[in-house]
């Protein structure tokens, strides 16, 4: 058995010195959004297929763990080295390899920033549509580890419905194809769609091809006051079933509009919900809808203003301004990312106004309304941190017996994996530890993650 | 080890007599619209999970092969019970359990016609979009064992688009739930996915959870005639490249064209492509895209006429006539469904047209353009079968090589097993095969299929 000595011996001359990171230029890949982090002993940074191949081999043969690193932005500590693992960092893979417009798909690296996707969509005239809130610093391997989603997805759908197909590497450096550039494909079993949102676990992904819509003409925002969640979200299904289906549908609640207030946002008095709409389409399309849509949300709302261009963006600017004005509360903010049907939110937040009253921690409420992806923040000093995460727990528990998850789009990783068990019934996880077994039978590959857990020894050393 | 008097033994009492068919009671259990044929030793029809559960496990602890049916309707073997397996059949199982459309999603057992679900939705104000041709026959739970496409997909997407969950038995008899009633859910590895378009090969589905969508106020159906493919295809990605993204778009070529005019349909003179478009949306939104897509359509379009209503419906039928008039042709018809590239469609058109003037062979190819799905049909004689054959390998070739797929929609089942390795590389075959037995060790669980095709003496043993 190799040590980690005698593999950098080996890949070093491959991949050039430059590449293999060790001591304290290893820093900067112990860590990701989640606020923990764990040193690797070394970093690789490949730069081709048949770099990432010979790394996993290598480290596969050697009974050495790895994982891989987009650019760092997860929520859920996916790309932390649990278990002295090496990273393997993609930020060299980052061309936008081939744009086709006539084929509506474009070939990237998965190191390539999303912003990057989305200008190279856009100067062809085309769209990505996923859109996390991390964009500009997120790479779009990471979007397929985690199937990210964001504000877009009621109408477009995540990250997996935007992938034609995938190249990995598997475990032990063999490598293969996944997917083809057909729309439709049923050719084998959809192991594309099984790595999509696999965290890192089953594979490294080296090429990505993504399919792409067209770009919409026009474009418009509704900004409608209530005065309690519970309406604000019966008009947005009402909306939508008269036919209405918003490009983002953005829920702001109590807590969070209270704290806007302070921070000196323009709240509507009375108001205990906001709802922020974006529309998009044709032209007459966008205008016809946006028409619709005022007058069933009028029936219930406090005060609505629409906009387009530059005054849209002063009212997303109430939304963005929401994650500063939280962090500035309190020294720690736990972001839950559950979701629950589209007819439960209402119920779910109400769920959050009692769990705060009763344990006197502070918890605020916004989210993806359409596709019931709520982000619930708890602010907390440090000595509440058990507290809150009782908390976490009674919520998952609720969330659970609404018929949702305890993750709509930042992973189980680290963060989620002791509660893994309260969404996932024992036959299924056993499932998922025989399936990751068939394509990393050694467990190498992101090792104490999601399905498996961090084992007790890890957490403790976790900074 | 039990067989199959003793598994039955078990089961009669469990089931009820009545649901244990044996001897000639089997026959109709025998084929799909493959056109092969092989008799299982013995038919179960399961009314509930339990009874699936006790069905797997009692088989698959004696080690005896079973296969789930749904209609029948498949087009690929993929429910033929190879390796003597006993059929499992959901007819039964057919309940429309719960449409909340508040939530916009639907629960259903896996045994009820697509077009039940597609009434119910309907009833609900609602959509439920995917729409193969067989909708009065085929059931939800083969829709999802084959990720089923049809019309609509260029707009919609397929099956796997609308599946939020599915109740699953696995081959020893265990249960477990795949999904969750929430629209983002990436919590432990998406096995639902995975399942979806697995042809039967890893779970037996017994309950499904739909997502639904808003139902569309208005249509509108355009009817275009070009004198090339290649400009029909070129106006439809101009189309799309402008925003205007039809729910349906098929295209009928030149072949099709003249057995149509040959059966009496007015076909327009001197047309080598028809283009049949249906557009849905808003009414003011499809009055916009209908007269943008006229715009764009008429700079190559030999004619044109748009109509909606029952005037459309005439149109339409021109595109129903179509496999009704083929079937007449010639006494077998060999009906593939490749996938290839949106841009490179009118390259595969002209490569089967070639190899129509090459073979002599009777080759007419219609499909859905919108997402480079097009249904190559070999009328043939049954002297050429062996002819048509080697036609059809060329055809898959030359689909790989422009980075399609042999099946977009029909599955490999049994009739493309042979080929599957042109399409699926050693070691992305070799890990389907892996993901197999971690779901079915025994590989009990729809036997000769897809993956590891069909052995010789079964075929031979075929109808």
């Amino acid at each position: 058995m190799r040590d980690w000595q005698g593999v950098t011996k080996i890949l070093g001359p491959v991949l050039g010195w430059d590449r293999v990171l060790r001591g304290a230029a290893v820093e900067p890949y112990a860590a990701d959004r989640w606020g923990r982090s764990a040193l690797p002993p070394v970093v690789f940074v490949p730069q081709s297929q048949d770099h990432v191949s010979m790394i996993a081999r290598t480290l596969y043969e050697a009974g050495l763990p790895f994982v891989a690193r987009g650019r760092g932005t997860g929520m859920s500590g996916g790309a932390l080295p649990m278990g002295r693992a090496a990273v393997i960092s993609f930020e060299k893979m980052d061309r936008i390899i081939e744009v086709r417009p006539d084929a509506f798909e474009m070939t990237v690296e998965p190191g390539a920033l999303l912003s990057s996707v989305q200008a190279a969509a856009a100067r062809a005239g085309l769209m990505y549509p996923p859109d996390p809130a991390s964009a500009d610093e997120c790479s779009i391997g990471g979007n397929v580890a985690e199937n990210a989603g964001g504000l877009s997805c009621v109408k477009y759908g995540v990250t997996g419905e935007y992938v034609l197909a995938l190249d990995v590497v598997l475990p032990d450096g063999r490598c293969c194809s996944l997917g083809s550039h057909a729309r439709k494909d049923v050719a084998g079993l959809d192991l594309k769609r099984l790595v999509i949102g696999s965290e890192g676990m089953l594979a490294l992904v080296t090429q990505i091809v993504l399919r792409l819509v067209p770009r919409p003409a026009a474009e418009a925002t509704i900004c409608c006051w209530f005065a309690e969640a519970d309406q604000a979200v019966a008009a947005l299904q009402g909306m939508m079933q008269a036919g209405v289906v918003p490009a983002r549908a953005e829920l702001i609640a109590r807590e969070c509009l209270r704290i806007l207030a302070e921070d000196g946002v323009a709240v509507h008095p009375g108001a205990g919900a906001l709802l922020l709409l974006g529309l998009d389409g044709t032209v007459s399309g966008v205008r016809d809808e946006q028409a619709r849509a005022e007058e069933i949300l009028r029936r219930q709302a406090l005060a609505l203003e629409a906009a387009s261009g530059e005054q849209a963006e002063v009212l997303w600017k109430i939304r963005s301004a929401l994650s500063p004005a939280l962090k500035k509360l309190a020294p720690m903010k736990i972001n839950e990312d559950i979701a629950v049907p589209l007819d439960r939110q209402a119920e779910c937040i109400r769920f959050t106004e009692n769990l705060a009253a009763r344990t006197g921690l502070m918890i605020a409420v916004f989210g993806h309304a359409g596709d019931g992806n709520l982000h619930v923040n708890f602010m907390i000093r440090p000595e509440q941190r058990k507290e809150a995460e009782q908390a976490v727990e009674l919520l998952f528990a609720e969330v659970v017996r609404l018929g949702g998850t305890i993750t709509g789009e930042h992973g189980i990783g680290v963060a989620k994996a002791p509660w893994a068990g309260l969404r996932l019934d024992p036959v299924t996880l056993a499932l998922c530890r025989a399936v990751k077994s068939a394509f990393d039978p050694k467990g190498l590959c992101n090792p104490g993650k999601a399905l498996y857990g961090p084992v007790e020894g890890e957490i403790s050393r976790l900074v």
